[in-house]
């Protein structure tokens, strides 16, 4: 047992030499490319685990290559605390998306090794893999695999550049995708006592009400349509009036109209919710200045916190098709349907980082996660779970995405101090 | 002069053999092809110039090729009576678009000569060319032409496919650039006694009300922003909450939404217009499902009759587009306008039809043509013009195109008696 009787400084100066570093090693002419199970995600994986080991970590890895850097504690049969995020990065994306959680967890084990601490139990860092689905198409791939819960068929998909599959990719680096297959996990969920993420919002609500930390409330169901479609018909744009027109402009656009209006309304009752659409286009062939355009292609994104929202705005998108239908002589198709299911945060880790916050004196603002973090995997698989946001600039994705290391130092005494609390008060 | 007391028939078979033949040679594999200054419209007008003879008409052509088919009259220096349309189809189109208009005039010079009538002054049937800009980006080259209005920069374009410019296309085909845009004309406008089109409608009104031609009261002019824009900020879409999106989708689906809902109204107060929005396309390589949309790419037509409400309408786009600005912090650029003035149809040759059909019983809709025709360029350029319509399915600048027989027959018919009562009554 630990006899430091004052909770030790996170290291914060390692996170911002590491970040130097992961940022010259991925910089690829006009932003941050760290490819899941390529180059840039090993090299970062290589140079996370020479600082870990350099810090006195134990290193371990699955079958999917995730790494675990390990305090041990006390008593190693008690169920380990986790601090994770994800290493890989979208093409031309930024350097603080993922990176910061796992750089996060090291500079408090770094703190806590400097101090002499051991804790109670193993405190350790996770190192995920392929978070962002901008490389295969199966959200969530490292902590599906650390979970036990990537599929033979997740395995399957190819890497949109390569054309090569997940599972040859994982191979090439070094993995086992045989073993992943099966479903072993090095940590099942009910043997982990707690996850925790730091994160950068993404998004520009800290930014906007200038608070430098976010407690996440939950994170955000979604319930999607990525191939909807309005068949019209082509018609001569001069010599068919109205009445006759089957117009698949008009009608999609009455109903990103009508979804844009029901999604004011319901935030006025109090629904938390956000509605999208990313993409809608004419056929680039077929459609014409003089022509009344015969199809629109088009997606729906919406997400919630809640499942009665997202229900509501489905049911309501229901009903304008119906309408718009009838009015307009369209089909409107929404196509299949892909839902994810929103992940509840453990209200006892929220309490504990909002106390940790309370005695920093850091404010901090309580706010959902629309985006999807591998916390919610550990989340539904039933592990106690809580993140924290890091106020950003410029949201993410891209390479403007910007950070203040100070708002991320604040992050880190948060939740440094709430682990200290959890584990050693 | 001619001894004749009663109207000749006009040679209805002349235009089913003639529609069968051109069908057979223009014929490419999806629908009818017959490119401007290209094989296509090539072989037309020799198969055209062929029957011609064949008939005993003069055949003349001006320097950009369009052919003059003459039955000679009584005093060849009075002023002549046309009748023409263009030979050319957009790629895969139907076979009755323009076609018709020039088999209509031989149909009932055929007609005449095999009556041994002698007009009083020269009928001469146009083969127009290059009427369709499908092939090149200059509206009604050939009436252009034709009335010594083609210019040297019109002249210089490309056509689509091939990327050589109009004047080496014409050149190939024996045409003179050269002498065409010194702007002479065979037949000045002030040196035509009246400019008849018969065209099938392209729009599903006669169709709809069961009516087999119509008297065109007048073509629309036309209001075009070809290229505009809407440019918002693209932000992830389940972090970014409303009130900080610029959302370039939902502010020019709400533009489109508030034109369309504009129209209904203005239609209800008596205005004739149309409007259309044919492209609206989000970027295809940024845009995501999973972001805000950045940019969205869209084009308007307005058209009317009347230059008032082509005004009004416009007026509205720009309260529109100052009321979105501000409401989704978006920039919406319309872009460079480009304008057709309505060309007014003659009321005395107008009324000369009518009166044929009712004397025909030939039932007539008299309706506005909501596309641009070679009779407008001969409209504004002076020359008393009118058109009749013909009944046809499913549009044009389609495969589909179709048309009846009988229907043709009895747009001839009406223009026959008309042209006669006119010229012999």
């Amino acid at each position: 047992m630990n006899h430091a009787t004052a909770c030790p400084e996170p290291d914060i100066t390692l996170c911002e030499e590491m970040l130097r570093v992961l940022k010259q090693q991925s910089f690829d002419g006009i932003g941050i490319t760290r490819d899941a199970y390529g180059e840039g995600e090993q090299q970062a994986h290589q140079l996370t685990e020479a600082l870990a080991l350099k810090l006195g970590l134990e290193v371990k890895k699955d079958a999917a290559l995730n790494m675990y850097l390990i305090l041990p504690g006390e008593d190693r049969q008690q169920k380990p605390v986790m601090i994770g995020s994800h290493l890989d990065s979208v093409p031309n994306g930024g350097n603080y998306d993922g990176a910061i959680g796992v750089l996060a967890g090291l500079a408090i084990l770094s703190g806590w090794r400097a101090a002499g601490v051991q804790p109670p139990v193993d405190v350790i860092v996770l190192a995920i893999r392929a978070e962002e689905s901008a490389w295969f198409p199966v959200s969530y791939v490292g902590s599906k695999a650390a979970l036990g819960r990537l599929t033979e068929r997740d395995l399957a998909v190819t890497r949109r550049d390569s054309g090569l599959s997940l599972a040859q990719h994982m191979r090439q680096c070094g993995g086992d995708p045989a073993a992943v297959a099966q479903g072993h996990a090095l940590y099942p969920p009910e043997r982990i006592q707690a996850f925790f993420e730091i994160h950068i919002e993404q998004g520009p609500q800290l930014e906007e009400q200038q608070i430098p930390v976010g407690v996440v409330s939950g994170i955000c169901g979604s319930l999607r349509y990525r191939f909807a479609h309005t068949q019209g018909r082509y018609a001569h744009s001069g010599a068919t009036p109205r009445q006759w027109r089957q117009d698949a402009v008009v009608a999609t656009a009455m109903l990103i109209s009508l979804l844009q209006r029901k999604w004011r309304q319901m935030e006025r009752q109090g629904h938390q919710l956000t509605f999208t659409c990313g993409r809608f286009f004419t056929d680039p062939l077929a459609a014409d200045m003089s022509k009344v355009s015969g199809t629109v292609d088009f997606c729906l994104d919406f997400r919630s916190e809640n499942r009665a929202s997202l229900q509501a705005i489905d049911s309501y998108l229901a009903h304008c098709i119906a309408r718009l239908t009838t009015r307009y002589g369209v089909t409107i198709t929404p196509g299949e349907q892909s839902r994810s299911e929103a992940a509840t945060m453990s209200t006892e880790l929220k309490a504990r980082l909002q106390q940790a916050a309370d005695a920093l004196a850091i404010p901090v603002l309580t706010l959902p996660s629309g985006a999807g973090h591998d916390s919610a995997m550990f989340a539904v698989s039933g592990v106690p779970t809580a993140m924290l946001f890091v106020r950003n600039q410029n949201g993410s994705h891209n390479p403007e995405e910007a950070m203040n290391l100070p708002d991320l130092a604040k992050a880190v005494q948060v939740l440094n101090l709430a682990l200290w609390n959890m584990l050693m008060g």
